[in-house]
C-alpha cells in the first residue's frame, strides 16, 4: 500500500509506545520512525524494525511524515517542542495543562499558518474526548448541569504523597468515583458537589519493617490537602502484591449532562471510560485524530485545532458514503 | 436582538412541540413561525403568540427563515417534503428509515447542491448522537465490538401488539435493555448477542370486564416475532394507574465499545441516554443542530450532510476561543 498515511512519533515513553501499538492496528498508516532526545541506540520499539532517529534531526524529515504525534509531557516538553515542530509538520498532542490552553494555542497556530500546516493540539480523553461531550451535553440541554468524574485511576501526585509518609516503603494511590455521588447525578437530582464529594481514595501500601500500621494509616488518613477532606480508605499489601496487582495503569472517568428539556422532563446524557491502559487509549485517540489530520491538511485546511473543529466522519479510514451506509 | 437565527418548523406533533420549547431555551434563536397542513387556526402552538402558515405557502418565506426544522414522519413525510424544502432553505429532519438513509441522502444532495443550501439529515439520537459514538469507537478502537441497546423505551408497535389481544382494553409495552447483558458487555467480556439477548419486554395492560388475566398472559408471551423470543413480563392495572403512569414517553439507550488496544489492555467506551420524554430530547437535538447549520451555510458550505461532518464547536453559541477556555 503506498497511500497509506505516513506517521511520526517524537518522544518514547508510556504515550510514545502506545501510539506505536496503535498505528500498528490501524492498516491505513505506516509508522516512517520515531525521533528522540535520547541517544537512538538506547530506544528500543515494540518492533525492532522500526527506525529511531535524532529529535534535533527533525526537520531533514519532513518531506517523509504526513503526519507528527507528540508524545512529551505538557509542563516542558510540549511548550518548547510545539511551536517548533508547528513549523515543520502537521501535527497532533495531548497538552492537558487546561489553564494554560489558550496561550498555548496561539503559540501553535502562528507557526502552523505560517508554514501551512494543522496544528491539533490537547487531543486525548480530558482533555479531548470528555470535552466534547461537555460541550455537545450543554448545547442540546442548555437548561442543566455537568458533571465530570475521574476514576478508577492511579494518580502519581497523590502516589508520591503516599509514599513520603514515614514508615511507607512503596504504595499506590487510586482515585475512585463515588458510587453515591454518581447516583445521585444520574438519577436526574442535580446536586451541589464539590470534588470531594464525588470522589474516594484508596491507598495500596507496603510498609517498612516493624511499623505500626495504625499510626501510618492516621498519618495519610489526616493528610491535608491530599486526603483529609476525603473519604479515604487504606490497605496494607506485601510487596509482591503491589509488583502483581497494581502495576497497570487504568483510568477513566465519566461525564453527565442533566438538564430539563422545554415541559420540564429530565434528561441525562452520560459518556463513560473505562480504561485498561490510560497512556494506551490516550495514544489510540491521538492516532485516530491524526488520521482527521491528515485529511485536514489535504483539503487545505491550516492552523490550530482543537476535537471542537473535528467532524467525526475525519476519524474514520471509512468513505462518507460508507459511514452513512453502515454506521448511521 | 436583530442576529438571532430565525428558525421555522415544519410539521406540528410532539416533536414539533419539543422543538419550539428547545427554540424557547437558545436565547441566540427565534422561532419564525410553524407551517402545517393542518388548518391554521387549528394548529395551537404552545406559545400562543407563535404564528402559524399554511406548509403550501412555505416558499413565500425564503427571506425570513434561516433554517427549517422538518418534524414530520419518515414513512411519507420527509421522503416528500424533504427534496422539495431542500431547494428553498437549510433544513434540518431527523429521517430514521435507517436502511434507506443513502437513497434519500442522494434524493434532497442534488437540489440542496443547486439551490445553494445545507441539509442536514437523519439527526437525533439514533440516528445522531448513538451514530456519532458508534463511529467514534471503531475509529479509536478499531479492534473491538460495537454493541446498540435501547430503553427503557414505550415501543409503538410491540403497545398496538399487545392491544390487539383479545380481552386487552389498552396497554402499553416497553423495551428494557437487560441488565445482565450490559453488565457482560461493561466487563469487556464481548460476547455475542442477538437484540432478543439484550433486551426484555415489559407489559402493562387494563384488562376488560370478567377477562382470565392468565389466558391474557399466555397469549402474550408466545406471540411469534413481537414476544415468543424474548423474556416478556406483563402487569395488570388499572385504567386509572395506565393514564398516571405510563402517559409519559421515556426512551433510551446505550452504546458500547469494547476493545483491546495495543498491548491487549481491555478498554471500555459507553454513552448512554436516560429520556424523561423521546421527542423533547430529540427535537433538542435538531435544535443544537440548526444552529451549526447555519454557520457552515454562513461560511459557503452547500449540500447534505450528517452528524458525521459537523464539527462539535459548531453546535455551541459560544465562540471557539471561549469554548477552548471554558471546555476543553
Amino acid at each position: 500500500m503506498t497511500n497509506r498515511i505516513r506517521v511520526g512519533i517524537a518522544g518514547y515513553g508510556n504515550l510514545g509506545r502506545g501510539v506505536e501499538a496503535a498505528i500498528a492496528q490501524s492498516p491505513d498508516m505506516e509508522l516512517v520512525g520515531i525521533f528522540s532526545r535520547r541517544d537512538p541506540f538506547s530506544v528500543e520499539p515494540l518492533n525492532p524494525e522500526v527506525p529511531v532517529y535524532r529529535l534535533q534531526d527533525v526537520e531533514n524529515y519532513q518531506e517523509h511524515v504526513d503526519v507528527m504525534i507528540l508524545c512529551g509531557g505538557s509542563k516542558s516538553d510540549l511548550p518548547e517542542q510545539g511551536p517548533y515542530i508547528a513549523a515543520l509538520f502537521n501535527t497532533v498532542d495531548s497538552y492537558d495543562t487546561h489553564a494554560s490552553i489558550p496561550e498555548y494555542y496561539s503559540s501553535v497556530d502562528q507557526p502552523a499558518r505560517q508554514s501551512g500546516h494543522v496544528y491539533l493540539l490537547s487531543c486525548g480523553w480530558d482533555p479531548g474526548l470528555f470535552s466534547i461531550n461537555r460541550l455537545v451535553g450543554e448545547a442540546i440541554l442548555p437548561q442543566g448541569e455537568t458533571y465530570t468524574f475521574w476514576g478508577k485511576g492511579l494518580s502519581q501526585g497523590h502516589s508520591d504523597a503516599v509514599r513520603r509518609v514515614p514508615g511507607v516503603k512503596a504504595g499506590v494511590q487510586y482515585t475512585i468515583p463515588s458510587a453515591t455521588a454518581i447516583e445521585r447525578v444520574r438519577s436526574g437530582e442535580r446536586p451541589q458537589l464539590e470534588t470531594r464529594d464525588k470522589h474516594v481514595r484508596e491507598c495500596y501500601v507496603v510498609l517498612e519493617d516493624g511499623i505500626n500500621p495504625e499510626q501510618v494509616r492516621e498519618a495519610i488518613v489526616s493528610m491535608p490537602a491530599y486526603f483529609a477532606d476525603y473519604d479515604t480508605r487504606v490497605h496494607f499489601i506485601d510487596e509482591g502484591t503491589l509488583q502483581a496487582e497494581h502495576s497497570a495503569m487504568p483510568h477513566g472517568g465519566f461525564v453527565i449532562r442533566s438538564g430539563s428539556s422545554g415541559q420540564n422532563n429530565d434528561q441525562v446524557m452520560e459518556f463513560s471510560l473505562k480504561l485498561g491502559s490510560n497512556p494506551e487509549f490516550t495514544a489510540s485517540v491521538l492516532v485516530a485524530y491524526a488520521r482527521a489530520v491528515h485529511k485536514l491538511a489535504r483539503l487545505g485546511d491550516i492552523g490550530a485545532k482543537t476535537v471542537f473543529d473535528i467532524a467525526p466522519g475525519l476519524l474514520s479510514p471509512k468513505s462518507p458514503a460508507q459511514l452513512r451506509k453502515e454506521l448511521l
